[in-house]
């Protein structure tokens, strides 16, 4: 037996980081418990931040250090509901839609989605905006109902609770201030602290990369993917991470309610090359790691019958309505909230579109309202805008690349110029299309 | 003209410094003013003093740190009095009082020393500690008060004032707490920030290196010395450093009224070997640096004088007497206080004295209330120890090695204890000595 420990300090756990050693769970537990009870201040916590940056954490360490966030908290359990629970998370970017054609997607192959998702932030929007566009939709459940909505239609979305992972609301902001947010395992524990308190037991990353992706690099997004795999098959979760395309919008809509519609488009079978692929792809790991299918390539195969039958779009319209929504809103997308008007940024010169910045793209969102430059701005649900063109394409001279939404003339007229700027039009076709899926990170068998 | 910049924020000056970027003099300036009027948090001042610890500042930004902190307050201006201002400062050890020579003795030889020193903590005494075991003495006069003790007796001594670099205080309140101490460009611009406050031509430093120094590895010592060196020479300070050695502690006296009888001791030119040569050395360099002699060795050439013919005794019974001292003690060291009982640690072993462990024997006078454990703890002035053997000397088994100054059993005890320990004991007498100057680094010329 051991002599009973000194308790431990957060400056002998600091210097221990910051002269490189590797902390123990007892120490990480410590650290977290003590800020999450406002025990150990702002700037011994910020001090241990930079240090953990720096210095960088083991896999050991970043399991432990999600753990304790995890566990700073509340952690849901259905485990009596007899499907299996999965969720999908992306790290974000433009025009990424895809969380709200899989819960339905996914809940309607009879795995459970208690997918519980974030706002817009920078140039990226966020899945709970998308969803309050819907007139009526609530993603402010308390757990109570969230479970009854899941029970009941078999994927549920809401906002983050103030009882779930408190640690990493906390140690998030304190990280948005002291410029200690780009540590990959810091991210990793943000992230999957959120989503292992979802009580799941399987979890999809779509971790992006490419000029509209926060990892702009691919060996970056490699690197945190591997490290979110790791730590949620540590803590006994199966675990897979897509590296996918962001150099360019998903799909062809961005801003909120112009991408519900697209994602109608998706469910009705009908959405653009890209956006529907990526879906695909994306639930047949989920029904594969779900175990609903013996393979991805099966998984995707589900996926496809339960769009072309209409199962899929059926949940989304039920969620919709057990979530307080205008469930109309499915038949009649007109019913969503529409800017006042509308512009065309048109090319300058005929060839063929070769890129477009991404991250400038989802920016002009953002100018339009579409987006939030601080945490505290409300979004206008309408603006946003319509790629007609993507790269690969061919364009005339004078012919439309995209259309902007707005309703305040200065901030279209923004919008324009940025889109602009983002569009490169070159002389030939660019040769080497980038793929969608840039590799796939996973130890659960990989059966693509 | 330059375009009017944006304001500079802390976050992004953060950021740059985590990036391994060099800060501009504007940058440090603004985190450091904007600290010191509480506009920017402890957290994001905690993240910054981490990210410099562990990615380091240049040359220049420490230069530019040390002169944002210095100008954060008050900086004396003494130059309406017609001689140099010199002072001396040390890194700490365990019996070191040169400070409580060189005052009154380079005043003696005609230079102006307006010294502001610290209290002890850790395991090392303080100047202060030492000069308020003089019945009397204070330490705390206002600016105008320390002034006229200057013009009066050439030297002065007393604590930091509320006035004098502020930023200090804070930031060194913060690092204390944070596990952000040991960056050896935080320790120049704290230690030359206040030195500079002082309005000084020229600054001799003492920098301690062995088991009783804060740098146990000389090269260390020498890279701190370096930078405090140039730290000063880019303000216009002519700057000297001497690597000293602090493996055993100096002269044979540790605890305040006990350094203070041995003070008087080297004042009246009786004192230990070690502590007599260290303090020629360094007067020796206040000399040559204030321009009173054209040599260092003049320079002690002088002190020898002005000690033998009791001018510096003078000065030190003067700034005694005009600090409100009990200036009898001068000539009657038996008027300072007094432990009520003292004991012999005795040697378990004939042979010699190998070593010293000279932190733990620092610690051995902070048990006795000698020093402080923490901040706000009072000492004890009568205590201490007094050495009878040091390295190289032959012991019978059953001499004493020290005596213990003490007024608690219990204390008593446990610093016998410690010493006990501290005593290396060998067969044969140690071949190598350390020597008591290790280095001296300067550029204001070398005449050694």
């Amino acid at each position: 037996m051991k002599a009973s420990a000194a308790p431990i300090r957060a400056i002998d756990v600091i210097r221990k980081k910051r002269d490189g050693g590797e902390l123990s769970k007892a120490e990480i537990e410590a650290l977290v418990s003590g800020y999450t009870k406002d025990e150990i201040p702002d700037y011994q916590a910020s001090a241990w931040l930079m240090a953990a940056l720096l210095k960088g954490l083991s896999r050991a360490e970043t399991a432990a250090l999600t753990d304790a966030m995890l566990h700073s908290g509340e952690v849901l359990d259905f485990t009596d509901l007899p499907s299996r629970k999965v969720d999908k998370h992306s790290t974000g970017g433009v025009g990424d839609k895809t969380s709200l054609v899989l819960a339905p997607l996914a809940a309607a192959g009879g795995l459970t989605v208690p997918m519980i998702s974030g706002r817009g932030l920078g140039h990226t929007g966020g899945t709970l905006d998308k969803l309050e566009s819907i007139p009526g939709f609530n993603v402010n459940l308390p757990v109570v109902r969230f479970r009854k909505v899941l029970e009941t239609c078999g994927c549920a979305m809401i906002g983050q609770t103030a009882e779930i992972a408190p640690a990493d609301r906390k140690l998030y902001a304190l990280r948005d201030v002291t410029s200690t947010v780009e540590s990959p395992s810091l991210i990793c524990a943000s992230i999957m602290s959120k989503k292992l308190a979802e009580g799941i037991d399987a979890l999809v990353l779509d971790v992006k990369t490419g000029s509209g992706a926060f990892m702009k690099q691919e060996e970056d997004a490699v690197f945190l993917a591997e490290l979110m795999v790791d730590t949620g098959e540590r803590m006994g979760k199966k675990m897979a991470a897509l590296i996918t395309d962001m150099d360019q919008p998903l799909g062809r809509h961005a801003g909120n309610a112009l991408e519900v519609v697209e994602v109608l488009e998706v469910l009705r079978g009908d959405g653009p090359t890209d956006l529907c692929e990526l879906c695909l792809e994306l639930a047949g790991w989920m029904f594969f790691l779900g175990e609903a299918a013996a393979t991805v390539q099966e998984g995707k195969q589900m996926s496809r019958h339960l769009i072309a039958s209409g199962a899929a779009l059926s949940k989304f319209r039920k969620m919709v309505e057990l979530q307080g929504g205008d469930a109309k809103v499915v038949d009649d997308p007109k019913r969503l909230p529409r800017a006042q008007h509308t512009l065309d940024v048109a090319s300058q010169n005929a060839g063929y579109v070769t890129a477009i910045q991404c991250e400038q793209a989802g920016t002009a969102c953002v100018l339009l309202g579409g987006g939030r430059e601080r945490k505290e701005d409300s979004v206008d649900p309408a603006v946003g805008f319509v790629l007609h063109k993507k790269v690969g394409d061919a364009v005339a001279a004078g012919e439309a690349l995209c259309t902007v939404h707005y309703n305040a003339e200065a901030r279209g007229q923004r919008a324009r110029a940025l889109l602009q700027q983002s569009f490169q039009i070159g002389d030939a076709r660019p040769a080497e299309r980038r793929p969608l899926i840039h590799r796939v990170i996973t130890k659960s068998g990989e059966k693509n």
